[in-house]
């Protein structure tokens, strides 16, 4: 598991910066009037949960745009198992600097290893099987670059980014095209040829209709075990197959003999709880 | 409860239409290819889940920065209860828009409400108390304006909203004051006079420095309820008091007795669950 | 041909609103110092050679935002052939907004048409044959939304937009990769799976690894024809096949009875010159 | 010739970080597939088509952006003329660096060099006459910054950047007016003094009328061979002459022996096709 | 005098929405906290002070950024001359609109009006003379396109808006360049042939180099009132001539009767004290 | 007296490069012209009028921003009282970044350092009272992190920054509200806790209602000096006052006698004459 950070962070950057601007309009009141003179110092990122950090450059990121001199020593790596109580990283730079960005920090901190730690136990019980976990486009708003990169540190799989660059026919396009064939050929006509095309399915019926007129993944919706069950079968050799709706950690369990290649949930963006990680014990050099 | 869109919407019409760039950087490939002349429509936002609404004037922004002639009726109001299986609103307008925006909408709409919906019941426990349910800093980076307007919908007070508009001194900052005096010394000569002082005090000792030097709130923090109790009426008439840490729905009960001002939680921001809500029933006019 | 602006004019807003102020950085002292009152006035879209307009929508936009009360009245639509001397347009509005809107106006609708233009003359001479005609990632920088989208209004189809929506492995990232196969299994393990994998080859050995190991796009580079029609031959069924290189209107012709799927050419957008027309006889109403 | 990047390069920057967003909305998942650590390597720019080259320190920085250690050393400077198969310049930073910025350091470069190469072919066929060339305003939208600078380094020179900072009468403000004479008194009335006044006449009439109104500057337009000598001879002294229209390199011969101050093209920006370089033989250091 | 928005406002407005989130960058909470439903309401705008009034169309433009519906009725226009107690507009809008926008909506407004005023009071002060009074760009900075027109509207010229155009040389340039004559002979070489060059002498040698090098304007700096007045007359018909140099409204007597062409002043924008108005009367309808 | 710029830098970077891009919409033609190769020199910075200094660390940024390696030797520091005569500061640097920063660097270093001035002289008449000065809102749009922060380089004290940090009830919103003690509840309830509460009252009766209510502060308007008396005996104890209304340099006297906590002056901002500094002896090193 490596950042990549190169491409990645002409995005980072700007998000960073705003959300620095959101937390201090102004100036930071409580830091400055405390210490007015340049002091380095150095805190500590300690782990007050288990689970798996995600964040860490984004989390450096924060102090360094506050203080050029700022370092971060960093114990342990993007995507790393952590338990409660161990030291993570310790953060030097000029104390009103770590003042003044500690919230930013942790806050992305916390929902990235949020979404990693989740994802992580969710895509565990897929272990051992040929299915992949996927995520959603049901991300934070104007967060999705940070929460989808998550999920690939947790060990999850990115879908689609966005409504460009994949396409996904639903029962509202297909009825807008008049069924599925249609909407598929109206897709292969219209969209980038190197666009994969998947369509939602909800009967077997239109399983089948897909297959024929060339889906390349079928997203099986709402269908019982049985009905998944003839549907992977059908679909086998001739399209890609996904799962969706409401998957949970708790409720994957049912899904996982299946043998269908792709599950996608939500949850794993949109109701992972953060990570407890805390900033302590700030001292002067 | 009303909304009072008037200075808010300065800052709630940029994220949105940032939002829709995210989900849309080039053109919804989907709905393109299978509408491709203008088609009125209409869709049902549909509740599936028992809860709290909030952000309704977000969700109604977002079809209409796509479609200035779209409309959206609304059959509940913002702040009220929703049961599973209610109707929420009707939206009104090109079948292209309601497809492309769907997402955007949904998404602010299922993490504002989830945010109202926890603060609603949270707060319902603080019931008959004197307390009041206060949101902290710990909330989506570059997201704080919906979500602390969701926590106010639900039921929950506002912290500070920044670090310049509030001064909150903590160990690190009394640390490197010099001691409580001093910290609320240095702050009060510093900040601008329309800022109460805040200080974080974890032993009597400190709170009885903190009251002497005229601190205007007093946050206590890490004490034991009989600690909390004498601190309650050490401080009454001189300060007002807040009890902080990791406070949840589930952990608030040995708190609500103290007879405390506030009571802040992070976990009504960073740790609530979306709402379920969703589009559907889309069909041409 | 339609211009499913809904999503589209996301992106086309901010650029045009940035270009009049690129062309406007104060006010147009010109119209200013001799239109100082509102006026109203009439001018003509004026076709000086043959061709196919794309940018319509553009165009109007530029007047729409300088003047609320702007009305653009089109006597042809977008992806026809216009011929020397058509009236294309009126424009009503505030003079002060025609002067000032023309050249920003203009500029956009003769580069747009110029590449509709020449993409459609290009793609004419595919005509009866199941090829199929690409652009590429050579457009103007900060300007591939318009660029692309006049592709398409000329006929020709769109390749991937970005690095971030397509996989395409050329010569360095199979050195980098340490061979195709492996390029195109770490491009497997790594894109999100709605991506197809396209790869660049040059010699039937590098053709026949591609297929193998599963790519669904293989880019025919460099090869003779006689090369080219055995490889056409080996991926049939197996891949879809692209043709690229230095390919322009002149030299098109030696391609088109090859059987490929598609051909590219970055000629139709960076080298298509524009289509002459001009706004004429403002007068006043 | 010199760059004179120091107050250039505020405007260079934002647009070179856009267009490298424009193409990496996400992050290049081709390079960062097969590349996932650091590794530093080295390219070579290549050029394939004899031309002038113009850019050099814009391609540099879309590389410096992506990896601030990345170092381009150039064998040519520019406005040079270039050589096919010449060795332009070797880059050296990380390879993911190198393969994600290639296309956009590109794309900038040879749309410059394309400029720069039609303009400085224009340019020579003035050569030996006091005759010099202008650009326009007919550039691409956003882009003028790049385009005006390219014209300099071939050779060219620039007329006004656009409607703020230089007045020009055209026919329709002629008419706003209500004539030539009042057309002028109006610019000079309105304009700030620095401002030359520059008019469009077509006769002879109008010429004598904007002469003795002390127009600066005069462009004269659609004028047959003999109107124009006699217009320059009518102009000497008085004013300096413009010879504008649909001027190529093809055609600007007949107007070379007019004896005008100068004669503006918009082909050298809007039709001059790019010079092609191309980046090869990346490798691993 | 009129406004000519069409083409200002695209710069306005920015500045203006931006001076709204400067105010309000979370919301209004005293105007929220009193008035929490839609409420239409009436407030006057008056005159407390002497002066002209400049800045109307940015007045009203506050409001109707936050209300949609606000309408503004003004009783004076542009430029007229104000006395204290006038009414001199009435706003109509939500009350929370008008209690949020009334101080960004005076900001602008007083500073506009008083840079109308001081430029008034010194232009009449020129009166009768055939020398004209001009600004200078020692402008707030990032207002410069308001104080630059509110002289205009006070009666006052615009000198050049930026470093990109206008050509003046300074002693510095002169330095830099090795001497009058090359310093002009530079500048005309390097900058667009639209642009007329105005160089700074300091004594009645570098004032002939100056004209026999052909300089368009010369700055008299710093030069006695009766060399000013030989280097007017050596100056006539050769160039203009500008008087500069810590012009206010108290000192310029001595330079009014030199029959210079311009005495341009940093005082009129950068010390004239702001026009006392405000909004009183605020009445629900 | 520090500048803790850590913080307040977030905001400065981005005005002071928009406040160069105003000032450079293209490039430096006149420094361009005679300095066309990289040269690096030295200019002083000279004080012309006696005054305190505000602003150094924006000055320099200017140069930084233009040069990274332009480098800035201060002689006096931010604060400082400064006489006529003194060299301030030294500028080392490319000539051109020097002549192309030094109209913004100034503009911004004149302004603050008008306010330091005015805000000095002002403070220095309340020596001896317990009474502070503060400044109000009433500040150039978009500049308010450079102004009120320059009131406090003066020795002045910030009163609120925006309508979201502060409350403060004047007449419409008393009249809005229903009465004094209604207003006061109204804020209680909506505004965050953490703000004080400030209400204008004109009389004893509105005073008295306030304090009863539970103001924290109460602005006196428009009261003689008697009634001022008593207010302030009124209030001791209750809340803090604060005198405000036209308040200057000139007519503060018969204030400071009266032992309110604040008076409150908008012409430190918003009349404050500049500070007259400037660049000179630029010589090549």
């Amino acid at each position: 598991m490596t950042e990549n950070e190169i491409t990645k962070q002409l995005h980072w950057e700007e998000a960073i910066l705003s959300a620095l601007k959101e937390d201090i309009p102004w100036e930071d009141v409580s830091a400055n009037a405390v210490v007015q003179t340049p002091c380095r110092g150095r805190a500590e990122l300690l782990c007050k949960q288990n689970g798996v950090i995600a964040g860490l450059p984004v989390f450096a990121r924060v102090f360094t745009l506050l203080d050029k001199q700022a370092e971060i020593v960093f114990h342990v790596k993007e995507g790393d198992e952590v338990k409660k109580g161990m030291l993570l990283a310790e953060v030097f730079g000029d104390i009103r600097a770590i003042l003044s960005g500690e919230r930013t920090a942790l806050n992305f901190l916390q929902r990235m290893s949020g979404i990693a730690t989740y994802t992580r136990a969710t895509a565990d019980l897929l272990k051992g099987t040929k299915t992949k976990l996927l995520d959603t486009r049901k991300t934070s708003p104007n967060l999705r670059v940070f929460e989808k990169y998550a999920v690939t540190v947790g060990g999850g799989n990115n879908h689609r980014f966005n409504l460009s660059d994949g396409v996904l026919l639903k029962d509202n396009h297909i009825g807008a095209a008049g069924g599925v064939r249609q909407a598929i050929e109206a897709a292969r006509a219209y969209a980038p040829f190197v666009r994969k095309i998947e369509i939602e399915v909800e009967t077997l019926g239109q399983l089948k209709e897909a297959l024929s007129a060339g889906a390349d993944i079928v997203m099986l919706d709402n269908m019982d075990d049985e009905t998944l069950k003839q549907a992977v079968v059908l679909a086998k050799g001739k399209a890609e197959t996904e799962v969706s709706g409401n998957v949970t950690k708790e409720n994957i369990a049912r899904l996982t003999s299946l043998g269908v290649d792709y599950i996608s949930s939500g949850a794993i963006t949109h109701s992972a709880p953060v990570l407890d990680v805390s900033l302590k014990n700030l001292r002067p050099l």
